[in-house]
C-alpha cells in the first residue's frame, strides 16, 4: 500500500484532470471546477483508495470512485455553505459568495449527480452495493444536515440526538468511503461491514475531537482560530454535554451563549466547560469512538500490516495535537 | 394496455403509499410529502408505466421507478421555485414559501437521492442502462435550468440555443422516462433509442406549444391566466422568434417587453407577435416536432394498437385546444 500523502496526491491529481463543458455552460461548470479546487486533506477519497487497495490491490480501479465521494463532499459544503450563509471556505469566497445563490444551488445538484456516475464506474457486478452503499449514504448525510439545523432552534439537546447528527453529518460518509473501496478491491461483506463500522467509529471520533480542539486547541496547529463554534453559537458536543449538567451550570451556559460575540464571551463559555471539565469528559468520548473503530479494524481478515495503515490514518486524524 | 387515466391513477396510488420518516426527521421528510400530494397530470411516470407495458407487460415492475420519475420532477421544481422566487405552484405556496429556502434545498437534495433509489429498483440485468439513461437526463436538466437562467440577463438569444434550452429542460425527461419503461419491458437497444425520440420530440412540441397557449390560448382550457409569460418577461419561443427578425420589431419588442407589467403590456407584445405572424410559425414548429416524435414511434416494432397508445398521449400533450 501507498502513503496516506501518496494517495492524497493519487486524489488531487485525478481531481485536476476532470474536464467539464465550457461554452454557453461555463456559468455551470465552473463554479464545480473552483469547488473541487479548494484542495484539503481528500481524506474520504483517500478512504476509497485504501480500502480497494488493501482488498485487492485496486486502487486504480478505484480513483473515479474516489473522485465520485470527493465529488458528493464538495457538494454537500456547497449546498451547506448556502444555508448557514457561510461566506469563506479555506480561505477562499464560497461559491455562492463568488458568483451567486442560485448557482450554488444548481451547480451543487449537478454535482450530486456527477457524484453518482462517477461513484458508480465500477463492475457491473458490484454496482449495486456500491450504489445502494452510496445512496444510503447520502440520505444520513441530508438527515444529520436536517438535524442539525433543527438543533439551532432547540432549547434542549439530548446527546444521543447530537450523536445520531454526526453520525450521519460525518460518520456515515467516511464509512461509506472506506466500505466502497472494500467492495471494489473484492471483500467479503463481513469485512466490507466491520470496515464501514470503522469508518463511522473514525468520523464520530474525528467530529468530536474537532468540537474540543475548536475549543481547547491550539490555532498555529489546529489551522482555525481558536473559539469559533463558540462566537457562531455551535452546539457541539461539549455545550451539549454541558448543557446536560442542567441546574446552574445549563443557567449559566445560556446566559453566556447570549452574549454578543467577544473574546469575553468564548473567555466565559470555556470557563464554564473548565468548571465541569467537560473537556475531559469529551476526551473520554474520542477515545472511546477510536477504540471502536479499532476493535472493527481488527475484526477484518486483512493482513496486520494492511490493519496498520488504516490505523495510522484514524491516528492522524484523530490524533491531531492541540 | 390500460388507458392514461388508469396508468395516472396507479401512479398516485402509489405516491399516496409511500411512507417517510417521521419523528424529528418530520421537518426533512414533510416537505417532502407535500411537494409529491400536489397532484397534476403526472405524464412523466405514465409514461414510465407505458413503456414498460408496451415492451414487455411489466407496469407493475415499473411502478417504483416511474415513483422515482416523478420524484425527480419535483425536486427540480423545489429547486427551481427557490432559484425563480416562484411563491405559488399549482394554486399552493411553493415549498419554500410554506417552510423556507434552506428546507427547499435540503429536502430536494433528499428527492433527488431517493429519486435515484427509486428509479434503479430494476433487475440487475437492466440497473446500468437505466442508471445511466437517468443520470445523462438529470444532466440535460440541469444544464437546461442553466441556459434558461442565463437567457434572463441575455441580450439576443439564438433559437438553436433556446431549442437545446428546452430539450434539456422538458425534453431530455420526457425522453428518459419511456426509454427507462421500454428498458423494463424488455425493449431492444434500437426501440428504446426509439422511444427515447419519441418523448424527447414529444416534449419540445408540448413546450412550444405551452408557449403559445400563454399568449394566445384561452384562459379556461389552459388553466393559467392568458399572458403570465409576458407580464413575468419570460423569454419564450415567441419572443426569441420575434426578435430574430430584428430591425424595428426587435427594437419594439424590446420596448414593448420593456413596459411595468399591465394588461397594455400583454396586448402591446401580443400586438408584435401578431404582426409578425410568430404565433403561426410557433405552431408549424408544433407540427414539426410532433411528426419527427410519430416518425420516431412509427419505426419501432411495436403493435399498432400499442403505437396508438402513445399517439394518444402525444395529442393529449400537444394538440391542447386554445
Amino acid at each position: 500500500m501507498k502513503t496516506i500523502a501518496e494517495y492524497s496526491a493519487d486524489v488531487e491529481s485525478a481531481l485536476r484532470s476532470l474536464t467539464f463543458p465550457g461554452g454557453k455552460l461555463e456559468s455551470l461548470y465552473k463554479p464545480i471546477e473552483y469547488a473541487l479546487s479548494a484542495g484539503g486533506k481528500r481524506i474520504r477519497p483517500v478512504l476509497v483508495l485504501m480500502g480497494a487497495d488493501a482488498f485487492g490491490d485496486k486502487a486504480q480501479e478505484a480513483l473515479r470512485p474516489a473522485v465520485g465521494i470527493e465529488t458528493f463532499h464538495n457538494f454537500t459544503l456547497l449546498h451547506d455553505d448556502v444555508m448557514d450563509k457561510s461566506d469563506v471556505r479555506r480561505g477562499r469566497p464560497t461559491v455562492h459568495k463568488k458568483y451567486d445563490a442560485n448557482t450554488a444551488i444548481l451547480s451543487g445538484d449537478t454535482m450530486l449527480t456527477l457524484a453518482t456516475q462517477y461513484v458508480t464506474e465500477v463492475e457491473n457486478s458490484k454496482l449495486r452495493e456500491v450504489l445502494d452503499t452510496f445512496n444510503r449514504m447520502a440520505i444520513s448525510v441530508y438527515e444529520g444536515q436536517q438535524l442539525d439545523m433543527d438543533f439551532e432552534h432547540a432549547d434542549k439537546i439530548a446527546l444521543s440526538d447530537y450523536l445520531e447528527m454526526i453520525e450521519g453529518k460525518t460518520g456515515s460518509l467516511l464509512g461509506a468511503a472506506v466500505k466502497i473501496g472494500a467492495l471494489i478491491g473484492g471483500a467479503s461483506e463481513e469485512d466490507a461491514r466491520l470496515m464501514y463500522e470503522y469508518g463511522v467509529m473514525t468520523g464520530l471520533a474525528f467530529q468530536i475531537q474537532d468540537d474540543w480542539l475548536d475549543t481547547f486547541g491550539d490555532s498555529t496547529t489546529f489551522g482555525k482560530p481558536i473559539g469559533g463554534d463558540i462566537l457562531n453559537c455551535k452546539k457541539t458536543y461539549l455545550y451539549v454535554a454541558a448543557l446536560e449538567e442542567g441546574g446552574q451550570t445549563a443557567e449559566a451556559l445560556r446566559a453566556a451563549f447570549n452574549m454578543p460575540p467577544s473574546d469575553m464571551k468564548v473567555k466565559a463559555v470555556t470557563r464554564i466547560y473548565e468548571k465541569i471539565g467537560v473537556g475531559d469528559k469529551c476526551k473520554k468520548v474520542v477515545g472511546h469512538y477510536s477504540s471502536k473503530a479499532l476493535k472493527a479494524l481488527n475484526a477484518t481478515s486483512l493482513p496486520e500490516e494492511k490493519k496498520e495503515a488504516f490505523r495510522k490514518l484514524a491516528e492522524k486524524l484523530i490524533g491531531r495535537k492541540k
